[in-house]
């Protein structure tokens, strides 16, 4: 098990993760197999999108604000409720191929770590399954 | 592949099944790998999120009863589709890496089983992977 | 890894993709595993929800219209931001188990690729592990 550290610059974040993942797939020098992509947080998540255009991220954070507001009489006293929401929405790990020892992506994806109650030092883990 | 059984106590109910996930990776005598978690059903779903405060998931459960409204025009007529969509936006299956024979979750992360359209005796899938 | 074309027919539209996997995963010859289905686009997503009434699949898709509108001031150019933030919702990719080379899947269970912002030519793609 491999770890990344990020460090998140304000309350909302997306951090293109893609080229660390790669790197990692690229130093174990597995060709084909897979990439197990996590987050050990419970107000943080990870999302494959649209790595070109910046705006798409944005907007996705954005309209996840509206989606899940900030307030909202929840119970959990912490005042992030919203981000624990919005973790269990978006999701807290993904799986990507490996072939020719590069991840399989779309032409437009990339992989986001995606901050909801930052800033904060955070981790995610990649696990790499020959096969 | 194992099977764990669960009783749902009301329509809407969240279980932690992390011990049981866990005493599943031990039995298995695996000590690297991944667990594969999948819940056969439509109107059920897992998650991974906050643990130590049960108000997290209560908060969860609550506000995902705004986003998809009970009663909405909706076509299929049992009239559970919000549980339906639910299902699919929390999804039907989270992957767990496994590390000296425990599962590499971060402090507060715990495992839930999802109840959209309870009381009802659920199903959650396991498979453990070896690598 | 396999790939799977399919050919939308509209803006939202949801295939049923169960027998096109089952097919790859029969012609693995592979009895014991799990299945990685992953949709390399940006503006769609895989699910597993109800298959036998197509009732379900057009709520969870109008649903989500509603949920995520299509116009909400968006700073992407392209005016697909609702189709790039329902695929982040719904998610890029699915695991399912084998067991005695079928999918595993619950009784009212089926996989459907999810269109955002069609029509369009898409893929799936496909990888099976043994284990």
């Amino acid at each position: 098990m491999k770890s990344i550290s990020i460090k998140t610059g304000s309350q909302f974040d997306t951090i293109n993760i893609t080229a660390q993942i790669q790197n990692l797939v690229g130093d174990s020098g597995i060709a084909e197999g897979l990439v197990h992509i996590f987050v050990p947080h419970t107000t943080a998540a990870v999302t494959i999108n649209e790595g070109a255009d910046p705006s798409v991220v944005k907007d996705i954070m954005k309209e996840l604000g509206k989606i899940v507001p900030l307030r909202d009489d929840y119970l959990h006293m912490e005042g992030n409720s919203a981000a624990h929401i919005k973790s269990t929405l978006v999701g807290a790990s993904e799986v990507v191929m490996i072939e020719n020892g590069s991840l399989v992506l779309g032409t437009w994806q990339a992989i986001f770590f995606c901050e909801f109650d930052g800033p904060r030092n955070r981790k995610v883990f990649a696990k790499i399954f020959e096969g």
